[in-house]
């Protein structure tokens, strides 16, 4: 569920909103090993000062754009009337090939943690855009704020592999410790293998403060999951074979704590448990 | 989706709007001929002025008691917080022993146009509880309207039987009027044989001017369907079997115009096509 101040900025395109609220449905479904096949949307329009027809205009375009892109259908919905911001709920349906899907719950000691892609983006494209930075400069990020890219192909090939997966929506520490208090076990994270885009890198190379996004920021939409080490190989293959970076950033431990270690081998202390959104 | 000030009262019990926003989408199903299996919730809460778990906590009590009723179960969701009012977002998912499902596209030439129960009292209970009316006289018909009982199991049995079916929320002449355009006919309907409950017949015997509500009035969620006359025998005793009355209120004609006739057979006219909610 999207929701105009909160999720997204009330002046935003419409039609990334669209594709926005489609995709991080579509990465739900990623996140369980499963294909999308369709989808249900409710939307409530404000009833006042807006204008229905200029809004849905651009929000039908980029649906259609990408039910294209991901082969899936609307099945139904809802349109209504609000007194509040716009409100955008979706419903994505899929399917695994097996019979059972992906989930936190399976993680094991001693397997490996691993993230596709690169972390902090989106959370480093929302600072760009509320801090009225550089938009030309840092186009990549706001990109990576405005459309996630679900890793639906990934997600498939990694059912029979992961043991345990999600999607980076909280930021990557809330989101280890789903998988730990799922599957009863801690984790062991080193932040200097954490990936970092060459973008993220030019804005950390002038706001150093900003390198906490790295964990803490949400919204990536990446794939974080847990595997066996004799998968290793699997995994390095995977990742050339779809053109996928993936990642491996820690362990799964004993215990029940999630520990981020700096580039020294030291534990960093935080007081911030993922991301909030605005 | 269910807005608040919009699709209920703002002070309304959450118990009542938990049941509400389940009936009406178990109501969607019933009028596919589906049984429900399971549904997906998205809730957006106030974050101002609003205690969240004083209203959670009668909310979820109303969503386990029509689990149970129905047996269904909550396969998922969202929940997240809005500057605007309570909106509740359900997605009910079922199936048919069938692989179709009805729609409202199949009725032809000649088939008896029937709906379930009593038509009007729901617009009516609503009509009690935004004029201040005696609240315990017109108990039934406030129930009417925050209690919809979705026919499930009627419109299971007329799966095989009804050439289309949909069930009424926006009023009988504006849904009639969706099965005309879809079925590309036209419908003549009796006003004289419109199902009228008691309890609204008490209320039109003060207030006559409010009797446009038994063909106008939505949130009825009663079935409407159309069947050919050979089965006029079958829906009577289905009517007996499953002790929900079964009413054959008009005809499909040809042409694509809704005519409703008054007790002597003259066409009425009227401009409210259907029914707004507040």
């Amino acid at each position: 569920m999207l929701v105009g101040g909160i999720h997204f900025f009330e002046n935003d395109d419409p039609y990334l909103i669209a594709k926005k609220a489609l995709r991080v449905n579509l990465s739900d479904l990623a996140s369980m090993g499963a294909e999308p096949l369709g989808y249900l949307l409710g939307i409530a329009l404000p009833n006042k000062n807006f204008d229905p027809d200029k809004w849905l205009s651009p929000f039908v375009d980029g649906l259609k754009d990408d039910q294209e892109r991901y082969q899936l259908k609307l099945w139904g919905g809802d349109t209504v009337s609000t007194t509040g911001p716009v409100t955008v709920s979706v419903t994505a349906i899929g399917q695994t090939e097996n019979t059972v899907c992906l989930s936190r719950s399976g993680a094991k000691i001693g397997d490996n943690i691993y993230v596709s892609g690169t972390l902090g983006d989106a959370a480093a494209g929302l600072v760009v855009l509320r801090e009225k930075m550089d938009q030309e400069k840092f186009e990549y990020l706001i990109k990576r704020y405005h459309l996630p890219e679900p890793r639906i192909k990934l997600g498939r090939a990694l059912l029979e592999i992961a043991t345990s997966m999600l999607d980076i929506s909280d930021g990557l520490l809330g989101d280890i410790s789903h998988i730990c208090r799922h599957s009863n076990i801690g984790a062991e994270i080193e932040s200097k293998k954490i990936p970092v885009s060459s973008a993220l890198g030019n804005l950390l190379a002038t706001k150093a403060d900003y390198s906490s996004l790295t964990w803490s920021g949400g919204d990536d939409y990446e794939l974080l999951f847990t595997t066996s080490p004799s998968n290793d190989h699997v995994i390095k293959k995977l990742s050339g074979q779809l053109g996928i970076k993936l990642t491996k950033i820690g362990k799964i431990t004993e215990g029940h704590k999630v520990t981020i270690l700096d580039g020294e081998g030291v534990e960093i202390k935080f007081n911030k448990r993922g991301f909030s959104h605005f």
